[in-house]
């Protein structure tokens, strides 16, 4: 059982990610739960296997403790501590081959306070896991926004504490051009610096953002890009997306056996 | 006119502080007008000059747009755009020397959208203005924490692109000792990696943290270390906040002439 927990900022795609990505490895008969773990989430593209909301609901939460909205948020992400146990039972109950964690909407709720970490660390146990971390295509294409979203990133990486494989999400909003630059930009800390300073970015911040970009490069890999493209639209980039996981979560041994998808 | 924008994550103290910093400033024979920019915020410890919430309210939102509670706090920041004008023009009414900007709950709906920054922007127009960015004094007490807490300091610095002054919040928490050690991390990159390398950090993931601190050094200052403590409930530091704010807004030119409030 191998866990693969989406993480990204508030409409970064995680969702919409959740469910392309869970039907790509259905269709290629891997087993797939698609877990909730977001207690505030009003609508998911998909039907999950596992959802907190049938032990922890943010309206509920408001009403039943006169909160505030986001008082409810913060609250009903913290009582999911008392639910662990559950929710890893119906999830081992699954059998599945992958087990799709969708993470509260905010990431800052989430990954920057204690809960989050403590309640993924909790779910996995023993298992394997791996964090997918999301950027939004449409801050990936501002060079500013980039390194923005590289501190994020590595800032995740850092909190949860698991391998992690980064993508800029929603891809079909990227001319391939944009793809191209994005990619030179990522490909390596001396261009990532260099398209900085021209952007008018202070030296000491460009070379941070550069050393992020080293820091966020796979185990054990001596390549430092680590950014890739995925739709959950289009289903662009789910193979590789896969591939990449599978590198970190089983070292690259491969459990399908289907040819790639075409990347267009 | 100075505009100070109090920014940090969910529940590191941003309000508390502008209560507190408020308060010193006044004390001190200063004019200070605070402005809440939360429109979700259920309480404050101090009474706003100027309150986003008498334009929008997350619960109405909420309510009204049939939204929960993550898409009326997304929702409500968004439609803050619509009230520039009006918040401006408040402020500049109040004629305060200091305008201490209390920023939403979560920075990530505020600081990694596109909302945020505008709306800042169009509230400052040509006056000058600096960030206070904010770490709990639990995340810093824990060099992974704190790593992951100068990522998302430079981050915000990067997407509000004015200068900053960043503390440490809630210093009353703190032992003096856990200061000091706090301080000898900051005080220097070559310090803070070899803490982190010594808490078993990956050596390029502490090069990137190290990094960050140089890229977080004020401007037009050598020193590297930029982390400042305040607690807003003694009283800590809260000189030493406004020496460094007035460092950046005025190049150090003073506007009060008490002596410095004993540091304990």
């Amino acid at each position: 059982m191998f866990f693969i927990v989406v993480v990204g900022p508030a409409g970064s795609g995680k969702s919409h990610l959740v469910d392309a990505f869970g039907d790509w490895l259905e269709f290629n008969e891997l087993g797939v739960a698609r877990v909730n773990l977001d207690p505030a989430v009003e609508w998911l593209p998909y039907e999950p296997d596992v959802d907190v909301r049938e032990y922890v609901d943010a309206r509920t939460v408001m009403k039943k403790h006169r909160l505030g909205p986001n008082g409810a948020l913060v609250a009903s992400i913290d009582m999911l501590i008392d639910y662990v146990d559950n929710i890893r039972s119906e999830i081992e109950a699954t059998q599945a081959n992958y087990v799709l964690v969708d993470t509260p909407g905010q990431m800052e709720l989430f990954a920057f306070r204690d809960t989050g970490p403590y309640v993924i660390r909790e779910i996995i146990g023993d298992s394997r896991a791996a964090t997918l971390f999301i950027f939004d295509a449409v801050f990936a294409s501002n060079p500013r926004s980039l390194a923005s979203s590289l501190f994020l990133a590595l800032s995740a990486r850092i909190r949860l504490g698991l391998p992690q494989v980064n993508a800029v999400s929603k891809a079909d909003l990227l001319q391939p051009e944009q793809m191209d630059e994005i990619e030179e930009q990522v490909n390596s800390p001396e261009n990532l610096y260099n398209a900085l300073v021209a952007k008018g970015m202070d030296p000491l911040m460009a070379e941070a953002a550069a050393k992020t970009l080293e820091a966020l490069a796979p185990e054990g890999s001596t390549a430092p890009a680590a950014l890739r493209f995925v739709s959950a639209l289009s289903g662009y980039g789910l193979d590789d997306i896969y591939a990449a996981l599978q590198q970190v979560l089983a070292g690259g041994e491969d459990f399908y056996t289907e040819e790639p998808s075409p990347r267009h």
